[in-house]
């Protein structure tokens, strides 16, 4: 049975919560095995970290090399109790298949899996060229034994991807609707000012960095970074937290600290980005106020895939079984995709995302036929 | 030994921390029933505080009626190891005694003793009209069991004060160059800025109170309360603390709070200033930024003692003794004063303040010996 449904199905009955296994890797390694991919089990691990299961797999050894990307690993299924069907059932229901999973996303890559072995089976079982697929079990955690050394551990065997399609859930309402060629970048830091601690009564003697670390808060969060771009929406700067723990009325503090996050487009990368900002610190601080940032590490830089043929073989492909022109999006959080991006061009189509991480993560049966359809006429037209 | 020196160091050798009264205020009793004073020694309590010794001595029956205030408790003496002479030996060296409550208000306490007996001695035991003793041991820590308590004790039995003297160290370099006549009052308050919380990336679907509440920061900061009084230096807010404890970096928080002190002046009452700073804060908020205060409760209210008949016989006493003519100051925190004034109109005048709560509190002999002075001035002058 190498069909999607099945395929989702035997992937959900593996409670692999990050970073548990639970057997799901061996489902696609039997899989592909069978239908003559070369497939490598890799662990990764380190320090203070679990080892985690990944899989690479690959049929043909020429170009152009088309991979799947994606994770069997998922979110923990929350109060198992309250799920409508087991959290791990892989249950069918009036047309949906229930389970974590279902969505973000054994979903998927059950797709992926199953349109490839129907291309390859009618294709005298070799492509055109190459196909792979790069399987993590760590994308819902900390993410530091996944895709980022799978990906490397390819590049020291000499692995060169052409294009990537990763299967996360991009749809917002329904199949169809929505491409994400790119992610924003995400770099977080903390600004603090420093005043001269004093008694209330006092003033004159102290310096209060309260009002002042409210200057700069309203100063950084009111100037827009940039206004968007061809593919982007807007860079934003959002204040997350602003503390000073004093508890005590009768003392002006001797420093204040606040956090914030900015999601930024590609008009900056990280550095000129940071410069930016601490630019317009100095400004906003004149030579009275003392205040500083420090960054955090961040690998979320910003990443866009370019429209062009790659993009609009999937969009064409999806056209043809949905009826629908997909939106090119470069809105939400973050994915694997950005480390991908580092390799070659990368797209992320999958089912709808409205239930992921939810009680009762369900996709409808026809969303797994429909994709399939579609990774599969993206497959014609690659090697077309 | 009833001079000052001698009535200090019996003082300083009670260690008497608040709440511990270890035989300070059976000091004065004897002294001042052997002086002919009705004595009442009057315990306050009440549930969760420690009872707490008090004292009330009057001498005379007729108005006027002048009334020395003070108290015998001390705060804790920190390292002992640290003093140079011990922090209860009430010794002297160089011309200076050492001890803690030498300066805060032991010291004060003994002066005005000394100067009472002495006038009594020379004017044949009886003032002409009355003088009385009002010595709490509940000052230095939370004060519900001192002069509050004794004050209404006192209106009970028909006790009624012309004016008072409080004895705390008023002094800031030098004997004589400042008598308090008033203080500001102090209110303390939070303001809570309500947001809508959501994700960083999707911040059109959050309301971040982070800047919001820093708007609030800098409009009620910026604004001056008033600019002084006849009698006063400017009204102050301060913020004190601004404290959201977001740990989520990639969460927009849903409220963030402030606290504020407000040191006032005689322009306003607790209730104007109240109304005032809402008032600013709901022009600051507009139609847009939900925001409230929860004003804490509060007993110190502002008050003055009006330049007049009374200060200016202060006022000369210090300058025979001193040379030194004081300035009318209603600087500096709080004190017991506040509460005195709801009876009678009150000024401080003691020592100098400068080793007060320090290692090696100390006062100069010569400071002991001339405030004694000054307080027998003030009572020439004020049954003169």
């Amino acid at each position: 049975m190498n069909d999607a449904v099945s395929i989702t199905r035997d992937l959900v009955r593996c409670p692999s919560v990050t970073p548990a296994d639970a057997g799901a890797l061996g489902v696609l390694e039997r899989l592909l095995k069978d239908a003559g991919f070369e497939v490598h089990r890799v662990t990764f691990g380190e320090p203070g970290t679990a080892d985690i299961d990944n899989l690479y797999a690959r049929i043909g050894t020429e170009a152009p090399h088309i991979t799947f990307a994606g994770h069997t690993d998922v979110v923990p299924p929350g109060d198992e109790a309250a799920w409508t069907h087991g959290a791990f059932s892989g249950e069918v229901k009036e047309g949906f298949l229930y389970g974590r999973g279902a969505v973000d996303m054994k979903g998927g890559i059950a797709c992926s899996v199953a349109a490839v072995l129907q291309y390859l089976a009618d294709n005298g079982g070799k492509p055109k060229g190459s196909i792979s697929f790069l399987i993590t079990g760590d994308e819902e955690d900390i993410s530091v034994n996944g895709t980022i050394k799978l990906l490397k551990w390819c590049a020291e065997r000499g692995e060169k991807f052409d294009h990537c399609v990763l299967g996360e859930p991009s749809n917002v309402e329904v199949l169809g609707d929505c491409i994400k060629i790119g992610r924003r970048g995400s770099q977080s830091g903390t600004l603090y000012v420093d005043g001269v601690q004093g008694h209330v009564a006092y003033p004159h003697r102290a310096s209060n960095p309260v009002p002042d670390i409210s200057r700069l808060i309203v100063a950084l969060s009111d100037e827009p970074l940039d206004h968007g771009s061809a593919q982007f929406q807007a860079s934003n700067l959002e204040f997350t937290s602003v503390d000073v723990g004093n508890t005590a009325s009768n003392v002006i503090p001797g420093q204040a600290r606040a956090k914030f996050n900015i999601r930024y487009n590609d008009n900056h990368t990280q550095e000129s980005l940071r410069a930016l900002v601490e630019e317009r610190l100095a400004k906003a601080c004149g030579n009275r106020i003392r205040a500083r940032i420090v960054w955090e590490y961040s690998n979320s830089n910003v990443f866009v895939t370019k429209p062009g043929a790659f993009t609009d073989l999937a969009v064409s492909a999806i056209e043809e079984v949905t009826g629908r022109k997909p939106e090119l999006s470069t809105s939400g959080g973050t994915s694997d995709a950005r480390f991908i991006s580092g390799y070659c061009p990368v797209i992320e189509f999958g089912l709808v995302g409205q239930t992921m991480h939810q009680i009762d993560e369900r996709t409808p049966v026809s969303d797994l036929e429909k994709l399939t359809k579609i990774y599969r006429g993206v497959l014609e037209r690659y090697f077309g």
